[in-house]
């Protein structure tokens, strides 16, 4: 059997370029032709260290060049958040596949817009949930009904470490959506439905992350309609390492998927017993999940699988973040309905 | 150095009643003098198989022969909770200092009223919060700043094994106070504050606990006045065993007290690898807190340590609890200063 | 059902003396009669403090009273090791059923004979192998089967702590008997069979041990006829706690019976990740060996259960314990046949 | 800072000659030039399938083609074991540094002379002992004076899944030295001595093993010149997994190198609790290690680090289990010195 060839051009040579350019290095039958940066220097010698010998590098000025190569079908997106929505819209009218970090766009009406023309041209446009292909979550999601049975609560904690920059949180929409899209998402995938209430409680321990109106500890409750309950405790340090673990409990058993740890070496001595370090960074800490989730991406586009994030999935993950958002500012549990008919109508009929 | 006696009189003998009787037996210069209980047989064999040759079993109906023994210093109240109050203001009013099982009574009136009562009588009125004194939990009260710092998030996870009957959760008092006021005021009690909000989710998947008014999966989230925030996850029934863990997080640090298991044999197959079952009987989950709460009890009458529990500390955990069954009412997330001030000012001079 | 009573005299009040008389003295239906000891304060602060009012303490130079009395079916000798077998002898000669800690004796040819007397008087001698009533071995001994299936290697690490003193060492018998002995019964018994090779290796890495010729690091090795081997590493001192662990290999799977922690807390820093520290003292380590292998006692007393630790066990395993020690004077491996051929012949007639 | 370029031929496309293979694609500033097998399908599909795009294929009878390259500075032997000592030579006398895996060859003597040839040449050679080159037991070496101290017992648990085929067991050149050359190794290794005494036993629990003279189940037990012992457990099937975990034991301390688990999730059932398997495969389990020792290969070549396995740590590990070997065959422990003395004289002048 011929396997399709997969031909991309990658967006962006920032710390997600280059773990999505050397995945796909990786791959049989997959070529990164181009890599696009304003950073020349950047491209050329991550090409040279990687002796990618069959990618050119391309400066953003010359992008149309990748855009009227008829023989790449995919554009892999991983600038700066502020441009995603630009680029997922020039790359779709060139008629390229595409592959985009979250957040695809700003808001609800924008995201959805990029949908539609996905739809027209007949291409893909996959919103990278990495998580959701974390081998210990999707191996929690494989036995889910076999553990834990009809599930009463889905939790998740969520510590980012290091944390970020002031400059980076000062563009990154906010920890409602930034950090918190990817465990709203979990939960509302393990539900299997989308919420009827969201409430928030956040806070900024941080005084630069007070200043600048975000917060820095928030808590994310959700109830669905079968009266299951998720919970999300997000914080933006850890200082003990990058802290994510889910727990699903239903009515035959619970499934906890534990930190990674380094190591599975233990130290026994006078003092006590040391146990090895949870995985400090979060790229380590997921680089599976984006193995995966790119994996994936290419068997879409060689039309081996279906496409597992759609639409109605990032949609609903970022109306539930707006409404965490929302929460926080009216200090009340927001009804998904009616916020939904204020906000974005058109998800009423979207549903689940 | 001599060590003062302590008398008490055992009222009730059912599970817990037996629990405490048999662990006053086993401590020095404690004499167990009367148990009392409605069922003379269960007395006499009790006392004859725990060789308690200095114990002498009393019919409720005389439960005065042992109030008026003044070598009795203490009672402790073990009888169904709708008799807590009544038992707990005869104690106290023949002069005897009194340990009972929580609640104290069914409102903040009358447990408020019991506090007095033992006030004008300079005795101690000791509401067993025996969670407290859980060696894991009190290991991590113990590091709590050293390791964990300023707390930012303080989690109970708390579901119950084996399913009460639906006879005993009829007179319960309902979920958020029965089972969940341990958690809240282990959340309480880390926090060193009152919360500012309290806001419940609830849910009854079993049918029966439905017909009577009740949940069986139950969120319970507070914040504080300095933004840290509670979260209780409590549920009726967890089948893979008693299930009780806490994990406090902050700027230096987590702690996380994991359950208990059996074992701490290890089991390799072809089929997977089996880790010892979790306890499974919340008695013996808490069999060490039961030692801990009453050797603490004894000191209290001995002088030699001051009381842990307080009439605020049992007050305020009762008025969250009230609170969380409010907001499951209502929908909305509960301001503890207006409801304080509404359905019990005087603690409100009483903060924190 | 009526129990029968169990009437006892405990011999000696040292450490494992009052852990024998505390559990008898909870036990329902069993009176602790006497405590001997030449230690009389020690005897009547003891009694006193744990209430045992029907308990009479007794000189060791009016032990015949005890002897005497009886009602008392049954002895604990608790004694140093150095008097245990007259103590084992006179308990026999008096009608008393007898458990004594290991040794019995000192020769093989001692051991046997006590085990005569008993046989002649129809008495139980019960040699107190408390590890075998360890719930975590208990556990691997019934899932053995089930789990491990057919055994290749049974693996014992054995460290002590705290190091005993070099005053106990001197009297001990060598670390070959003293310590070894519970771990060489414990893979004869779950070999279920006798070994056919023995061999050891040895080292005093403390001066003051290896100027009394000892050692305090050894390796047993034996092989069994069917081809299974066994292992212990022994020390004499773990600075990082008691270290008992056990693992049995065969070609179904693997059971191993870690440590047990003090608590199941973890704690997460900057700094690394420190789990609870292993329980530091040996007594703690097995307090439920202790308490499992009385009620055995008390339960073959009263014919309720088959004693399970018998003469060949006690005789084979101080056979291996000589060719070990033998082992370490040649650095040759010990032929059990030849060996138990030269040194106590009737053991052969014993086997397995 | 420019880094050498190391231009490798590849010799045999098995299953570790494609691990190598693709590890050094992955590096930077490093070519795979050859790969040379008698499949030529089998090389190119894998240069196709990687898009080794320069790399050529090369038929074993062409070998003298790669020989010729003078840009190729290094060759990778990765053929069956009974032709490594001809490409050992064959390479060397190229001008090739040279990685072999073990066994460089089949006699001391053949060893022996591959080195001199290496160091007539100026070569290196490096015999690719891993499990050396393993994170975790790397992690256990460096701590191992901080954590452990001196050390007093050393064991390694060495259990092979799946079991090898007959076929390939026959030609292995037996468990002693096929399976547990890297445990010996890596407990002469934290001993940081040589061995004064081995002692095996061996069985053959599968019919088929023993009928070609060999043993499946063996312990090799060695004790160094200051008192410190080593253990050795290997098994040629676990079915529970891969199973390779080190002990080492200390006066300050334990380190132990647990088995890696296939993902970080526990379930919770009423039937018990399931912890992750085990790593199956022990390609997967020692994958790092296989970077790794890479890694320090390119390093080597580079001059940037000195070659971390020595001449006389591969000849003094095969000594060591040829005298396990032995001591299977004589029942006996062997002494290393008369051993040495009457096997490889050489070795002496070469301690430690």
């Amino acid at each position: 059997m011929i396997r399709q060839e997969v031909v991309v051009m990658v967006i962006g040579i920032g710390r997600i370029g280059r773990i999505h350019a050397g995945n796909l290095a990786r791959m049989q039958k997959v070529k990164v032709r181009y890599i696009v940066d304003i950073d020349m220097d950047a491209v050329t010698q991550y090409i040279r260290e990687f002796g990618l010998s069959a990618t050119q590098p391309l400066h953003f000025d010359d992008i149309s060049r990748a855009y009227n190569d008829v023989e790449v079908n995919s554009a892999i997106i991983c600038t700066p958040t502020t441009s995603h929505e630009q680029h997922v819209i020039n790359a779709l009218n060139a008629g390229k596949n595409v592959m985009c970090e979250k957040p695809l766009a700003f808001s609800l009406e924008s995201i959805s817009r990029c949908y539609e023309i996905a739809r027209e041209k007949d291409l893909h446009l996959y919103c990278a949930f990495n998580r959701r292909f974390d081998p210990q979550i999707r191996s929690a999601w494989m036995d889910k009904e076999k553990i834990a049975g009809n599930l009463k609560s889905i939790k998740v904690t969520s510590r980012d470490m290091p944390r970020n920059s002031i400059e980076y949180l000062k563009i990154s929409g906010g920890m409602s959506i930034d950090q918190c899209i990817h465990d709203v998402d979990l939960i509302r995938w393990f539900a299997q439905e989308n919420p009827t209430t969201v409430y928030s409680l956040g806070h900024a321990f941080f005084d630069d992350i007070r200043k600048i109106g975000d917060v820095d500890q928030l808590y994310v409750t959700m109830q669905f309609g079968d009266g299951t309950m998720g919970h999300v405790d997000a914080n933006r340090e850890a200082v003990y390492g990058y802290d994510h673990r889910c727990e699903i409990f239903g009515d035959k058993g619970m499934i906890v998927c534990e930190n990674k740890r380094e190591l599975s070496t233990q130290q026994y001595t006078e003092a006590g017993n040391i146990a090895p370090a949870v995985i400090k960074d979060n790229m380590k800490r997921f680089e599976d999940s984006y193995w995966e989730e790119m994996v994936h991406f290419v068997n879409v586009i060689r039309r081996k699988e279906k496409i597992a994030v759609k639409s109605r999935d990032t949609l609903w993950a970022t109306l539930i973040c707006e409404a965490s958002r929302q929460s926080l500012v009216t200090k009340q549990p927001i009804r998904m309905d009616e916020f939904a008919a204020k906000v974005f109508p058109k998800l009423l009929d979207m549903l689940p």
